[in-house]
C-alpha cells in the first residue's frame, strides 16, 4: 500500500517560523523550561495544532498532546512527538523536528485524507532537557510513573523559581491527569546528537535501545601546601591523583574491547591556585554500554583504580554512584516497524543504539516504542552549532509517517506527487 | 663575645597580643594587605617600636621603619624584619615572627645596654603576601627598585580599591622616599613553609638561596560533545589531554634526579559538566630549581609534553610563560654569618634552600642579605593551621640578636641569663 510523501515546504516553513522564536544572534535558540519563549514556542505549537484539526489538551505536567481520531475510536492511539524544550543557547533541531515531523505527519494524512483505525496523538513533552529543572524528561517520567507529581512540581531551578509556579504562570498547567494510559506504542523521531550518521553518510538510523548508564562523583582530598618548598616526595596531591583516574577511563574505554564510552566531565579544584598544591578535587565519571554488564564492570573497575590512585598519592577519597539507568532495548516489533519504514522511503539506514536518554526511555516502560535518528553534523549537539540537513530531516518524518500508519492500520490513501 | 638572649616570655605575651587582631575563629589571622585589621596591627607595631625608642618612619608605600641609632650615625645600617599583612585567614606565624623578633632583638639590646657601631633598622614591609593587590612583595618591590611607585600605587584589589586609595585612607601614606638607600645588609626570619626542618627535627635553617622559578598558562582546545553517543575514536577532549600533562609534570620532578619540583595547582574545565567532554582546560605549571638550566630544561620539555598530549588527542594548545625569575643565591658572607650565630647560639640547624619567594630576594639586589627559617610544623602554610614550636621561633630570635650583632658591630654587651 503506498503512503503519503510530507510537503518538505510546508514543513521547512513552519521549522523556520518556530526557530524565530526565542532565537539567539550566533544561530541556535533559547527556551528553557517554563521560559517566556518556552511559553510563546508552546503557543505557537497549540495554534499550529487547531489548525490542523487537533484536539488539544494539556495534562498537568504542561504535557501538550494533540489528538486526531481514528476509525476506531476506542482503541489505543498511536503516540509520536519529542519535546520543544532547548538548552540555554541550543541548538534549533533538537527535539523540535521531532515535534514538527509529528504535525508535519497529521497535516500530510489531512492532505492525502487518510483515516487510520487508531487514533493518533501527537505530543510535545515537558522539560525533556533538564538544564533549567532537574532532572530530565520531567514532563514523560510523570506520565510514565517514573516520578511523583508532587515530586516534579516541587523541583526549583537556580534561582529559586518552582516547576508548579512557572508551570502556571506560563499558563501551562493543564486539566489533563499525567499519568499512564493505554497506548498502542510510541515513536518518537530525534537528531543523533552523535557521529555515526553523518560519519557514514546516512540519513536514517533505526534506534534499537538506548544504551544504559553510570554517573560517578568522586573526589580526592590531600594537602594544600605552597609548590615552592614541599619536595614531591612529601606531597598529597589530589590533582595528581584524578590525573591518574582520568587516564584510567580513557585507557579502559580504549581497551576493554567493548562498546563502553567514559567521559570525565567536570572538575574542581581546591584552592585552585597557581602555587597552591591541589587539597581538594571532586570530579565526575560518566560510564555508558548498552551492555548492562559492562557498566558494573566498569564501574568497579573505576573505583578500584580511584583506590590505587588514592593509596599512590597519600590522599584521602570518595566516589559515590549518583545515578545508575540500565541499558533500554526497544520494543522488537516497533523497531522492525521504522526498519521496515526505512526501506519503504529508501533511505540509506542503519540499525544503532543510543548513547543518550530521550523521553522514549520512559515510554518504553509503559508501551511498545522506537525511535528514528536524524544525522547530526559532526555530531555537534546541545550547541548552537547544531545542524541537520533539511533532506534528512524530511526523510525521517517520511520514516515516521510510515511507521505511524503501519501501526495505526491505515484503511485508505491517496497519493501525493512530491 | 658574649651576646645577648632573649626575653621569651616578653616575646610571646607579645606575639600572643599581636595575634588577637584580626583574629579567626580557628586560630589564625585575616590581615590582608591595607585592611583594616592590618592597619590595627601597624598602629600596634608602630607604638611598640616607640615604647622600644625607636624612630619610626613611614615611607611612600607604607613600609614601617624602626630606627636605633648606633655609635657611627652615618654608617649604613643593619636592616632586618620581615611582614606583617597576612593571607585570607592565613596563619599567625608567617611574616610576624620576623618582625616581632626583630623587635625583641631591639628590646633585649636595650635591656643589655649595648651599642651598636652601626645603626640598626627594623622594618615591616607593605603587601608581602599578594592576595589582595597584586603582585606579591609590592612594598620590599618598590623599597628595591623592582617596580615604579606609580605602578604600585595603581593595583586594584578584585573588588575594584585602588591601592593608593587605601593605603591613604588607613593612614599609611607615609612621606619617606621609597626607594633604594644605602645599607649594610639584610637580614629576614620567617617560617620555612616547608616540611624539611620539621622533618629532621631541626630549629633553624640557614637559607642559602631562593629556587628560580618559571609560571606557565596553558590550555588546550576539543570538542564539546555528548559523553553518551560520541564514540572515543571522534573525541578531542581537552581535560584528557590535561590529564597527560599533569601526569608529566610528575614523572618529571620524580624521575629528573634534580631538585626540581613541579605543580599543576589551577585547572578550569569548561562546560565542566557532567555529560558533556570538556572543551576547553586552562590549567597552570609552576617549575622550580635552584639550578636555572633545569628549570629552563623542564619549561621546553613540559611544552613539548603539552605538544603531544595535543597531538594526540587531536585538540589545539596553547601556553604562555607568565613569569620567569632566576634562583637567587644571598649573600655567602651573610649566609656565614647566619651560620655562625646558629651555631652560637647551640641550634640544631642545616643549610637549605628557599622553595618560596621572600621580601629578602628583592633586598638581595641592593644589599647583601641572607635568611633564618625557623621550621613550620608538617610544613603548614598560608592556612590557619600554621604552627610553630615557640622554642623554635625564640631560637630564631637568638640567631637573629646573633647575626645583627656581628654585622653592626657590637662593641658592648651584658650577659644576661636566661
Amino acid at each position: 500500500m503506498d503512503v503519503a510523501t510530507v510537503n518538505s515546504e510546508r514543513f521547512q516553513d513552519r521549522f523556520e517560523l518556530f526557530c524565530q522564536i526565542g532565537e539567539t544572534e550566533r544561530g541556535g535558540v533559547n527556551r528553557p523550561s517554563l521560559s517566556d519563549a518556552n511559553r510563546d514556542a508552546r503557543n505557537q505549537l497549540v495554534e499550529w495544532f487547531e489548525e490542523a484539526g487537533l484536539t488539544v489538551s494539556i495534562d498537568e505536567m504542561g504535557n501538550i498532546f494533540g489528538r486526531r481520531d481514528g476509525k476506531n475510536a476506542d482503541a489505543a492511539p498511536v503516540l509520536f512527538g519529542s519535546h520543544i524544550d532547548s538548552q540555554y543557547n541550543g541548538g534549533r533541531y533538537d527535539g523540535v523536528v521531532g515535534v514538527l515531523s509529528a504535525l508535519e505527519v497529521i497535516e500530510t494524512l489531512n492532505d492525502a485524507d487518510v483515516e487510520t483505525d487508531r487514533p493518533l496523538e501527537i505530543v510535545a513533552w515537558s522539560n525533556e532537557e533538564g538544564v533549567r529543572f532537574q532532572p530530565d524528561m520531567l514532563g514523560s517520567g510523570v506520565f510514565t510513573d517514573i516520578f511523583d507529581l508532587e515530586y516534579a512540581y516541587s523541583r526549583e531551578d537556580s534561582d529559586g523559581y518552582v516547576f508548579s509556579d512557572e508551570l502556571d504562570r506560563i499558563g501551562y498547567k493543564g486539566d489533563e491527569p499525567c499519568e499512564p494510559r493505554d497506548l498502542h506504542c510510541y515513536f518518537e523521531l530525534h537528531v543523533e546528537q552523535g557521529p555515526y550518521l553523518d560519519e557514514q553518510d546516512l540519513s536514517i538510523g533505526v534506534v534499537e535501545g538506548v544504551y544504559g548508564f553510570s554517573w560517578l562523583n568522586a573526589s580526592f582530598g590531600g594537602k594544600a601546601d605552597h609548590a615552592g618548598p614541599t619536595p614531591m616526595h612529601l606531597r598529597n596531591d589530589a590533582l595528581v591523583a584524578t590525573s591518574d583516574v582520568i587516564n584510567a577511563v580513557r585507557r579502559l574505554t580504549a581497551t576493554g574491547g567493548t562498546d563502553l564510552v567514559g567521559t570525565v566531565g567536570s572538575v574542581d579544584v581546591y584552592p585552585n591556585s597557581i602555587n597552591v598544591i591541589p587539597e581538594q578535587v571532586e570530579f565526575t565519571i560518566d560510564l555508558r554500554s548498552y551492555d548492562n554488564e559492562v557498566v558494573e564492570q566498569a564501574v568497579e573497575q573505576i573505583q578500584n583504580e580511584i583506590r590505587y590512585a588514592a593509596d599512590r598519592e597519600g590522599v584521602s577519597w570518595d566516589c559515590e554512584e549518583i545515578m545508575r539507568v540500565d541499558a533500554d532495548p526497544f520494543d522488537d516489533d516497533c523497531v522492525a516497524t521504522v526498519e521496515r519504514a526505512a526501506e519503504s522511503v529508501g533511505a540509506d539506514y542503519m540499525r544503532m543504539v543510543s548513547g543518550a536518554g530521550h523521553d522514549a526511555n520512559y515510554l518504553n516502560t509503559i508501551c511498545p516504542t522506537s525511535m528514528i535518528f536524524v544525522p547530526s553534523v559532526n555530531g555537534i549537539s546541545h550547541t548552537e552549532g547544531e545542524f541537520t540537513e533539511w533532506d534528512d530531516v524530511v526523510t525521517g518524518a517520511n520514516v515516521l509517517v510510515h511507521a505511524v500508519t503501519e501501526k495505526a492500520a491505515m484503511t485508505e490513501t491517496t497519493e501525493i506527487s512530491q
